[in-house]
C-alpha cells in the first residue's frame, strides 16, 4: 500500500459547522473516513491531520519525508500568506496536490493568489469534499504512471 | 451514458511537437483517445473539438446546450483574455471543469490569472494529460454525487 | 432612407436565454424586430449581423464603410479587451456608437474598462433592448443635427 | 405630465463660452429651453438646476424625493470624485440617468472613472446637448416601457 | 452574567513595557483587572486570553462557541495579515468586536489594511486600554439592545 | 456640564429612509434625542448638526473652538475623499471621535480609506446609531480619564 | 491699475493659529495687508478671497473673469482633490498662478498630487506667506513680459 | 530560394485607407509588392497572408512549420493581448521578426506591451513599411549569418 | 553681494534651438545676462554653471558650501531620476530653490513626479526665463527675510 | 562572556537536505557548531534556537530580554509576512541583526520585501552560513564600539 | 558620404567579454569594423563612439547636430532610466535609430520600458551585432527613401 | 595580499559633514584608513576610490577586473536607480559585496529597493563605518573558505 499524508488547514476542524453554504455540511471526520475509503482501491492508505498552527503543519510536511510517498494537502486560508509553508512544500522531496473545498477564483480577490500552488504538483479546487479522492488519483498517475503512457 | 464535451483550445494541436520540456510528448490524438477509454467505465461518452478560433470555442459551448450535460474544457492561452469565453460559459446551463496540462501557478504572471475559472464548476491544473480523466470523474461527482453524500 | 449597421457582439445570440437577471427575457430576434420598427420613423433602415468571432465583427466594421452612414454596435465582452476592434472603428470613418444592455458600471471591475469607447462617437448603457432606440437617436442627431443646434 | 429634474453639476453653467472646442458652443439656457420643448411630446414636464456646490446638487437630489418621477443629472467633475453624491443617488428612491456632454473615455484618465454611474439606472456620453434628451428617453422607457416589452 | 472572551493578540503580553510613547504605561494585567471591574455593572463577566501563536488563538474562538455570547478581540499584529483569523471569526457563530490601542490609520500604511474587520460586528481604534471597555459597551447593545431602539 | 458637538455628514438626513437595510430605521432625529439622552449621566451637553455641504462641515468645526470640548463626527461619504476635513480636524486642538454607523470595512473597497481617521484621536464603526455614544463615552475618557489610569 | 483677484482655499481662515511648524505664525488677515502693499509697487490691485467652500471658489474663479486680469490662487486641501475647480480654472481666460505656503513635495503623498496645476500657467511652492508675492511678480511677467524677451 | 511567410495582422487590409497620419498612405498590395522584390537579391521568397481573425493567424503559423524557414509578422492590434498567438510563435520552431509599422513607443500606453516579443527572434518597429524589408534582412542574417561572424 | 549659485541641469545648453514650443526661444546665454542684470538690485552677485554630467552637478552642489549662500538651481531631465543629486541637496547646508521653464506638471506623467523638490526650500514652475528670477526673490526673502515678518 | 541568542526560522531544521543549490549541504547542526566555535574569540557565547512556530520565535525574542545583550536572527519565510515577528524585535530593547543565507534580492520578487528589517540593527545577506558569523561581528561593533570610533 | 553618429552606451567596452550567453563574443572593435564596412555600400561613412558616462552620450548628441545626418545608437542600460537622454535625442533634429544587441523584451522587467524609444523614429532588438547595419539601412530609408514610395 | 577595490558612490565624500544623525561623524579619510588597517590581518590590501559620477564608478569597476580579485562597494544613492552599475557588476567576474552605512531599509521607500544588489555576492547594511569591514570579512570567506566548509 502507498503511504499518503493528508494534510488538513485551519478552521477545517469546523467543517459541517462553519458557512455551510460556502464548505457544505459534511463533517472533516466523514471526510476522512470517505477519502481513506477511496484510497484503498488505488493502493493507497492514508494518514489523516488538521491543525490551525501553520507550524504544526510544516513540521507534519516535515515528518511526511520519513514514511509517505505523497501529499494532499488543504491548505485552507494559509494558501493566501504563508511563505513558510511554500518553502517546506519545496523543501521535502515528495509530490504535493494542493486541494480546495471550494472554487476560490469566484470568491474574494486575496484567494485569488496562492503562495503554494507554484511549488505543488498540481492543484484542484470547487469540487468539495471530492477534491481529496481526485488529488489521491492525480498522486496514483505521478507515482504510478498508466502503463503506455 | 451521459455526453460530454471536451474541449481543447488554442495550439493544443500541436501537443506533443510544441515545448515538450511543458507540454509532454503525448499528441492530441492519442489523449483523445485515451480519455475516450477512460470515460466508459465511467458510463460517459466523450465527444472532442479542438480549434484555435475563440469563436469557434464559443460556438461550441453555445451547441453543448442541446446534447451534452457536462464539460471539460482546456481554453488554453485565452484562459487568460477571453471575457467573451467567460461570459459563454455562464450563460449556458452546464457544468464547466477547467484544466490545464502545467501547473500554471508555475509560470509566466500572467499565466496565474483566470478570466473563465470563477464560472467554472472548478478547475484542475498540472499532472499533464491526466487532468482531463480528473475532469471527467469531477463531473461525475457533480452529475450523480456519491450515495450518502 | 439613412442605412445603419446594428452590430452584435459575442454571446448575445443567447439573448433571453442567458442570465435573464441581468440580460432580461426578450431574444435578439425580437430587439431586431423592435429596432427595425423604431428605426422607421426615423427615416433610417437597418441591417443586423451577430458574431461570436472577433473576425467576422472586424470585417463587418470594415465592410461597412461601403454601405452604412452610421453604427450601432454592442461590442459585449470585447468592449474590455478588443484593441483590434478598437482599431477597426478608428479605421473606418463612421459614426459608431457604442451600447450596453446592462449598466457596466456596477457589475464586476474589468468591465469598466472600455478599449473602444474611446474611439467611438459616444456610450449609451443600462437600459435593456432600448439602448439600440437610443443609439439610433445619437446616430440620427449626428448625421442630421436638429436645425438650429 | 411626468415631473422630471434635470440637474446640472459645476461649471456648466459657463457653456458656450467654456472650452468650446470640448463642450460646443450653445449656452446651458438654450440647452434648457431645448431640453423643454423636446420633454412635452414625452409628456414630460422638466425643471432645470445648475449649481457649482456639491452641496446643493445633494440638497436637490433629496428634495426631487417630493415631487419629481425620475432625473437627469450632468454630475460634470464631481462624477469622477463624490460618494457623497453617489450615496444621494442611492438613497432617494428615483430612476438616475448619468449624462457627459463629451465622449469622457477619449479625455484624462481620471475622467474615465465615475462613482455615480454603479448607483445611476444608466449613462450617456458623447452626443454633446442632445444626451439631455436622450436621458429623458431613457427614464420614458424606463417609467413607461413600450407595450409588448 | 453575559460570558465573553476577551482575545489579545501577539506581543500584546510585553504592554506597560514595549514602545510605551505607542502604547502606554499600563500592564497587560492591569488592563485585565480593569475589564473585569468595568464588565460586572453591565452584567458580563469576561474571561481573558494573550497569545503569540496565531493557531492558540483560532483554537481560543472555535473554543468560544461552546461557551461565550460574544467576544472582544484585539488581534494586534495579525490583523494585517492573518486569513486564517478572518476565517475562524466567520466560522464560529459569535459577535467579535475589533479593538485596537493606538490609532492604525496614523501609523505605517500596512497598518492601516484589517483582513479581520469586515468579517467582525465592528471596530474600535485609538482610545488605549479602554478600548476594550467600549468593546463591552458595543457587545452590550448587540445582545441586549436599549428598549425602544 | 462638558459640551461637546455632534457632526453628522452628507445624507445622513435621509437616515432612517435611505438603505434600511445597510443604515437602520431609525431617523437622525430619533438618534439625536436618544444621544443627548446618553450624554446627560456622563456630564456631556451635546449640540448636534448635519450638512451636506463640505463646507458647512468645515466651518461647523472651526467654530467648535470657540465653544466645544470635544467632536464626535460621522463624515460619511466625505469620509474617503476629503483632505479639506482632514485639514479642519487637525486645524482645531479639539480630540474628534470618527464614528460610522455601518462597518464600513465590509462594504466597497473605496470606504476602506479615511482621509480623516489618521488625524482623528480614534474611530469607532458597525454598530449602528449606537456608535455616537460610544463615542461619548471615548471622548469622556479622554477628556477625564478614569482615575488611577 | 492691474486688477488680480487673491484666492485662498479651505482652512486658510485660521493660518497663524493651525499647525504653525508647518505654516507659520502669521494670519491670513496679515498676510493680505503684506500682499496689498507688494502689489502697489507693481502696478497691481489685489482684492482677496477665503472660502471653505469647493462652490464659493469656483463661483469667485468665474466672476473674476467680469473683473480681473489674472489670479494668485492657493487652493490649499482642494489642490489634490477638485476636478471641479481644475475644470474652472481651464473655464475662464485668465492667468492663474498656483501657490502653497509649504513645500508640499516634502508632506504626506497625497500632498504630491496636483488636479489644479496643469491647468495653470504655473506653480510656487513653499516660501510661506511670500509665495504671494512671488505668484504677483509671475503674473506681472505673463501680462506684461519684460521688454526684449 | 528561402521560403519565407510574412504575415499582417488585424486591420492592415485598410492600409492606405486608415489613418494615414499614422500609416502612411501605401496599401497592402503594394507592400506586398515591394516586399516580394526586395526579397529576391536576398534570395528569398515570400508568401503573404492577411486576416482579421487571430485563429486564422495561428493557423497560419502552424501550417509555416511545413514550408517556411522564418516569419515576418506584423501583429498588430492582437501584438498586445494575444496570449494564444504568443503560444504559437513559441510553439513552431522557426525564427519569427515582429514588425511595426508606426513607433508603438510613442502612441498610447497600451501599445507599449508586446505578448508577442518575449518569443519571437527580435523586433523592429517605426520605418513604415520598410519594417518587413529590415525584417527579411534580420532573418537573412539568422538563416545565413555573415562569414566570419 | 550675496553670492549665489545658478545651476542649469541637462539639455539646457540647447535652449532657444530645442523644442522651442516648449521651452521658448531664448538661449542660455541671453538668460545668463538677464539673471545677472536682475540680481543686481536684490544685492546678489550670481554664477553660472551648465552641464549635462549628473556627476559634475553634484560637485558643483558640494563646492558651493565653500562660497555660495543659496542655490537657484533647475535640475532639468534629472529632476525625475537623479537620487544623488537628492542626497546632494539634502547634504549642503544652503537654501536651494527648484526651477522649471515649464509647467512639468502639464506634460508626460513622468515629470511629475520630483526626486529633488522634497529636499529643496521650495519649487517654482512654468513662467520661462523668469523662473530664476523668482527663484532669487525667494532665496532672498530665506536670506533676508522683511522686516517684521 | 557576552550572551547572545543565535535565532533560526521555518524549514532551516533541513538544512543540508533542503534545495542545496540554494542554501548548501551544511546541516544546521555543523552551522550551530561553527558558530559557537566563532563566538568565542569574540567573548561571546552563543544559545541557538529554531522553530517553525511563528509564536515560538516570538516568545524566544521576548525571553531573550531576560538573559541576552544581542540576538542574531534569520527569520527565513517569515521575514517577508511577519508583522507580529516586526513588533517583538520592536518591543524589545535589544540589537537584533537580521541574517539570510542566500541574496534574497536575487530570488522571487516576494522575496525583496523585509516586514522585519525596518526595525533590526542592520541586515547581511548571501554570504552562506558565515553571516551567521559576520552577525556576531556586527553585534560586537555596536555593543562595544572599536576604540577611537 | 552621409555622416552617421553609432554611439555605444555603458559596459559595451566589454563586448566579448562581458556575458557572452547574452551578448555574443564579438569585441566592439569588431562590431565597429564590419558596421563600418557595411556602411559604405550604403554610401555612409560611420564615426564611432562609446562611454559609460551619460553626460559623454548626451554631448555627443548635441555635437553630432554639427556634423552627422543621423544617428545609430544603443543606449544599452541607460535605456530604461535616463530622462535625460531622452530630452538629448528631441531636441537634436536627427533621425535616432535605437537598437539593442539582445531581445530586452525577453529579460528582467525593467528592461521592457523604454525612455528614448518614444522620441527616436524606431527602434530594433534582438539580431546581435547585426542590428547596428539594420540601423543603417533604416536610415538610408529614412533620409533617401526608395523612389516611388 | 589580496588585492581589493573600496569603492564610494555618489557624496560619500561629504562624509562626517553631511546629515549626521543619518551616516555619522566619520569623515571617508578616516573610514579608508580604518579599513585599510583591518585589511591587513586578513591578508588584504584595499584601494579606494570615491566619486560622485556614474561614469567614473562604472570604469572602476570594469579596471577592477585587471589588478582586484573582490569588490567592496557602496553605490550610495546609485543603489536605487543605476541600471548601468548593475550591468558592470555582472559584467565583471568578480565577486561584489553591497554595503550600505545606514539601515536603508527603515528609510524613504524608494531606498528599500536595489538595482544592484541582485548582482552582487550579497549586501550588508546598517552597521555604521563597521559595514566596509564586515564586506572584507565576507570577501575573505567568499575567496578563501575556512577549511572544512
Amino acid at each position: 500500500m502507498i503511504p499518503i499524508l493528508v494534510l488538513h488547514g485551519p478552521n477545517l476542524n469546523l467543517l459541517g459547522l462553519r458557512e455551510p453554504q460556502v464548505y457544505g455540511r459534511m463533517t472533516l471526520e466523514e471526510i476522512d473516513r470517505r477519502v481513506a475509503q477511496a484510497a484503498e482501491p488505488l493502493g493507497m492508505q492514508v494518514r489523516s491531520l488538521q491543525s490551525n498552527h501553520e507550524g504544526v503543519l510544516i513540521d507534519a510536511l516535515h515528518e511526511a519525508r520519513g514514511w509517505a510517498q505523497g501529499v494532499v494537502f488543504n491548505p485552507a486560508a494559509y494558501t493566501h500568506t504563508s511563505v513558510a509553508l511554500r518553502d517546506a512544500i519545496a523543501a521535502i522531496d515528495l509530490p504535493v496536490v494542493e486541494v480546495h473545498l471550494s472554487n476560490v477564483h469566484s470568491r474574494e480577490t486575496f484567494r485569488h493568489t496562492s503562495m503554494t500552488a507554484p511549488v505543488c504538483a498540481g492543484s484542484i479546487a470547487g469540487f468539495g469534499w471530492y477534491v481529496y479522492v481526485l488529488g489521491l488519483h492525480a498522486l496514483k498517475e505521478i507515482l504510478q504512471p498508466a502503463a503506455g503512457a
